[in-house]
């Protein structure tokens, strides 16, 4: 069950701002963290908020992995410029939310190794992470109406560029949050049905019935000019769908993907250097040779050979130069439209 | 001076195989390396040698850092697929030259933190670091007519895919090392003047009068599909060239770069999140915004600019998200050819 | 609630002397602690109690947090002299109550991460330190009249020195813990309105129904002769008070302040090089400038400004040179007595 | 309560071969397990399967503590060499349980530090050593009829070499140990009586019903011929006494020990040098000396002595030359048999 | 010899701004740090100089060890408000001098564990600490007439606040130097006899001929109000007294100290808590017990006793509460003035 | 050239007693150490010295490296229990030679991973271990006769007993050292040919000309009861043959063997748990299986083997349970007395 207990204690975590004024307001979520180099310290998340009279709520989210870019760098950039007039309504913006793993440029919180993407709905007295991903779930994602989560691969997974709906138990949900994935734009757009979708933020924000749309745009613990401009294009046109930004979406064309089943996953048995033989994008059919790991301790030794279980294009891949048993090293997704 | 003292001792390093008999040997150098965790332990360099009669000698080396892998795919590759009888003359192969870095996928050592490509001429009673290239410089140089050694960006640049030669003071020595570029064949061919090359393999064995090829083929601490088939069939083409192997050389078309100054280095005086303007290969005017710096600890706050000092494209971009102070974000290169 | 649940598995602790009999017994509680480097090891936490016929029990402890040290020095010498015919009763002594951390010098354990004083009332399957928490909790404070727990500002904090109680709930508990604060005699007495009680030692003695006496007796991860002295005979006096020992409290000065909400606290939005205006104890007005931060990764750069919020003295402040965002950098207390 | 919850979630753990099924399989248990260096990556657990036809099961485990080596050594050699027509029923190998434990060569795994003998029986949304624990319980022990854990005493424990059974409230299940300890044949049998055996994989399959055998065969980290031996035998002669392997046990000399209380266990105090007067094996009576523990810090210091508190054989001792304080230095047994 | 060698390769380190116009300019020395997070990478340390036509030049440092912040704070501030119109000659300021120990709160470097104060004259291509030293070595003390480097106690020492001068050979050059330590007037003045002034900057510049000062003012790893007064002063009344800045020295008192051997060194032979019976500028007695160090494993324990080897004042001490054998508990000196 | 130079300046380390006079002295060299945590901190490593009249000197060392036991369990009993009436000469005790390193239970030192038997003969403005090295080369071993260095296996390598001379050039040397390798009376005795003698304290004592012991005493980071018996009567024995204690050398059996050749050490090429097929001093002959290497990634994969390359005993092996490719996985030796 994704949705918070009603008898939780109060969130330790205080805004510096006022959540619901008109204007433009840049602030920080101070979460009080007692530790060895600081007795009275705290964690400090960025937060703007952009508000302007009666409207729809508009909750925008990056690095809720640390090492994603695409989405951080469009949302640190929105609230630099984003304008009080160009709103109706509301636009929350939480560029880094777990911020000491952006900070250190990791997946999960140096603090505490947690994933925040599993931590949800979160505790107010669990861990830093955990309170995290409580106040996200109490005291932000109720005032939401449509709520936008970037994600990326991160350092070790590299995706071609789409957003994603998931598969909803009410058809009218679904519906909804696939017209805001085609406003959306991608290049890619993905039904996607998670492996394991317990803790996740995609799974408590759809169970409080709002829109919801995440993103994987590319990875490798970069980002391009090219995938930021698909982020920042991304989140104007979903802030015009969903009625918060005034005009008219600039219609791009997206090619829906699928990942029908567990099939789409590709694992290593071995450690090695991986040698891909297919690129991000290109068309791959089932029994392709995907990838090569080669061991590396001796020259001369067969490589161990990863290939496609179903027609269709290369997704995603790990992104390191060396594999190590267990990670997946390649996602093929069926094109559906 | 990058040549070795001629009054060092022996070198503890002993092959496991004979360097100079025909056919193919796989097998190791093997360094002893005395520590907490093995008191009578050993470091185990991958080498094969192929053999067959008369004729030149190649040396080829790939994971001088250990985190750059076009070089270290191609080489374990063709250890494994090269005869005897496709060979004239001898191909020495060390796959990863610094193996303790390949084999944690960093750039430097994790045993002495030493960078391989900063240690050269070596000594034989100085760190692992030190021994290998010690050994590489007395023991394998010498048996070489031609050196290609392969580098791309690591975990923390990313390049447009070139092989490159110096300017040297021997005329005749810099055109036979620019006709081994040509040879290679990579999409880019770059005239590399190094801003700090002591201690540079690539210096050595220029000083002791070998042909040498160095490369940069893309970066980020991965490789595709396609920066690996450059490497493939760049040595192939390069060891046609040299005589080792038969046939012809199959000419690509290669644009040539060159670096003329230190203008060409754009640093980072901040630390922030960065966002690209223009992507690898892409051209640029001097003036250009290269890339924005933006600080990650509050949001609506004005970012740092880089600019491009000269006309040229986009040739090497510092990689992860996140700069620190002094990190190298941009080189623009001239298009000479 | 933090009053232990009355069905928990016993205690793994295992005391090696008797709590109970007459005389002077040094000894440890034994926590047995399974790990890599001792399969069968155990954390030895020191322990004394000297006791003399009938008569009230006093519990004072040491080193809640492992960096604050004036408590435990004078409690090692108080079981180090104190003569069982100079009590009347019983005094336990646990100088360093979270010992691991103690050791270590640090405010949390080493082995777990784990602030004893967030950990009450503690559990007896959990971490080490909740275990430590569990055993004070049901098998020592239970024995105990009057408790008194020292603590000072650590390596992170300075504070003026005084001795505290809390505004409870009951008032004769809350007045005649007040009465036990002005025996100690500190040069201030503090009414402390905790922030965030929950998982406090304080809350749970409080809770218990004990009459409990808290310190902070200046700090910086040192102790002075000044500030050891006030710890002696604090001790010394709230026990006579107390009437475990014989004799007259000798009545000392002391300054009663008050913290009356959380403007008494002033966090730092920045990070960078403190230079505190005011010393601890000077007086200071609305407004007045605490302290300034400067950015250090250049010069010329302005500072950030940390002002009080209050009239009073300058009580607690930020102990290292660098300080964090979202460090707490001044604490401004009312003199109310 | 050793016994898992009815209503819990899936396990997350997938094999990767087909545990009913006749023949030999030799597979992993892909344990998904998302990290910084692996978004998507897993643990990989190595698991055989030996069927053939109708008849009991036998469940082997090795590598609990991933720093004992007599169980792993015999079951990897095992699970190479067993046939399926040497088998009447089904015999199910996991050589190396807690594979991130015994990858790494530590008591406890550094993924977690998670001790896997003390997290029965499991959660499947826990830590990985906890969804390990978790899957044997409810996937695995179901299956067996007969389950064989391998323990000896790791880096820091050394014992004499014997297999051993629980004192059970069923005499019945009791005697059907005991029978199978005896059928193990190692030079001694121990009757065991835990000290904590909360979270032990012992009691949840005794609870479950199952006869069960555990062992200490030695320790240090290391093995010897000798041991293996012991346990090459004690495993096929367990396998033909319960049925799943034709043949006659060969009865070897068995000497039974029993630890009749805490007694049996003596602690250092001290941190220092340990020298101990007794080996493993010989015969101590009560008040002998059977260790003394001198501080490191200057020569000259009196030593701290450790004794026997009963007649009896040194049964176990602290392995590494360095005591500190809560070590278990020696265990003491009775001889019964 | 601590005159660096006439013969050595130039500098790496290039500084952002010219040394020479006249003018306030902020900028940095680039020294270019190649490593596994930035291959391209390089340690910024700031600099400023703020010169006004002919007259003398002074060269300010701080964070010679990192961990130590009244000189710091003194320098940033002058950077920030010192007027090109307030000068005759020049003044160059390093605030941050060891910059990645400053960033740290570390006395050494944490990039090469470098103590910068001992490894003067330096090596262009030694370690990033080693190259700093050079740099300041051959291009900034050169420059200089008088050099101000500051000191305090850092995170382990105390001292009562001082400024220094050694004896010198040259009897001109030392009462120069004394001369600059009357004008600092800070409360106490010292005579130094280094116990080990092999590697100090202090002894390099002081062979080059320049007027030198040092100091050590308090300590613990944090700057009081009072003391960062005193560097403010100290630096201000030097610069007039240099002929840098215009102006009368204010004379303050100061009073004259000595350390006449190493008998004024006092060191523990044992690990414990340390418990001072005198604090910093009180007078003592030869033979008087400075301090007890007590033994934490067990109450009960007599203490090791630390005693003056002569008359005087104690001038610095240990500052942390816990001693390890061979720290430095406490230095008396003499008052001569 | 293992002897120090001339011209090097004085040691840093100070002896805390006077190592001439008669009688029995227990103090510490002081090594000074500047660090993080100690700012005047130093480095106290054990020393005694028992002296009576004129007579020759034995210097006895341990703990060269920091984890072998039985020589230090010896020489701190030794320096607690000889009187100096015992003596005829001088006795100069090192029980733990490399302190740091003994104290952490490391073979090298945790502050500079120094390997002490690498690092003579040493610096005195080098590294710690480097400045130890010196210290004994030029400030103990001239002082000496006749001296012992107590090695064993360590963590990583166990022993059959010996006791050890090395073949030198000047063969009455060579003669007096086997003399008190006989004297020494070990179950074994060794005539050693190091494979690597660059750094060796053998090396060093041995061109000074002084009658050098060294030994081997089992391994794996304990001590038995038993082998520190050898220790005990082989130092003792030793002595009396020295002529510094009274008495009759105790004449014990000892069998010599000899390393002829680098085909005694086997290494491995491969990664994987050892399972050994001989045990240490059983015999074994050329081809013999010594031991097998099972990867431990997968069930059912055939394991690497380790030969004698010729006939002898199994004298030493790889201690630990895993082995790393480069690790010595056996030592056969000769029999030759």
């Amino acid at each position: 069950m994704a949705i918070p207990a009603p008898d939780l204690p109060p969130s330790p975590i205080v805004p510096s701002i006022d959540l619901q004024a008109d204007g433009v307001r840049h602030g920080h979520l101070r979460l009080p963290y007692s530790r060895d180099d600081s007795a009275w310290g705290s964690v400090m998340i960025p937060i703007c908020v952009i508000a302007n009279g009666e409207g729809p709520t508009a909750l925008l989210t990056g690095a809720n992995h640390g090492d994603e870019y695409e989405g951080p760098i469009a949302l640190y950039e929105l609230a630099r410029t984003l304008r009080p007039q160009d709103v109706t309504g509301r636009v929350i913006i939480l560029p880094a939310m777990n911020y000491p793993a952006f900070e250190a440029g990791t997946r999960t919180s140096p603090i505490d190794k947690g994933n925040l993407n599993r931590s949800f709905p979160g505790r107010p007295d669990g861990t830093p992470t955990q309170k995290i991903a409580d106040y996200v779930t109490r005291a932000l994602v109720p005032l939401a109406d449509v709520v936008l989560d970037f994600h990326s691969g991160g350092k070790t997974l590299d995706f071609v560029p789409f957003a994603a709906a998931h598969r909803l138990p009410d058809g009218r949900q679904e519906a909804a949050c696939k017209a805001a994935v085609e406003a959306f734009g991608a290049p890619y757009s993905m039904t996607m049905l998670e492996i394991d979708a317990v803790g996740m933020f995609d799974t408590t924000v759809e169970e409080m019935g709002k829109v919801f749309v995440t993103t994987e745009l590319a990875g490798g613990g970069t980002a391009s000019a090219r995938t930021v401009e698909i982020a920042r294009r991304g989140v104007n046109d979903l802030l015009v769908h969903a009625g918060v930004m005034r005009g008219a979406v600039e219609r791009r064309e997206t090619r829906w993907l699928d990942m029908p089943s567990g099939d789409c996953f590709a694992f290593s048995e071995e450690a090695g250097l991986v040698a891909f033989r297919v690129d991000l994008g290109e068309p791959v059919r089932e029994g392709d040779v995907l990838a090569e790991i080669s061991p590396i301790s001796r020259t001369g030794a067969a490589p161990f050979t990863v290939r496609a279980a179903m027609d269709g294009i290369l997704a995603a891949r790990h992104f390191p130069g060396l594999v190590k048993p267990g990670d997946c090293v390649a996602v093929t997704a069926q094109i559906v439209g």
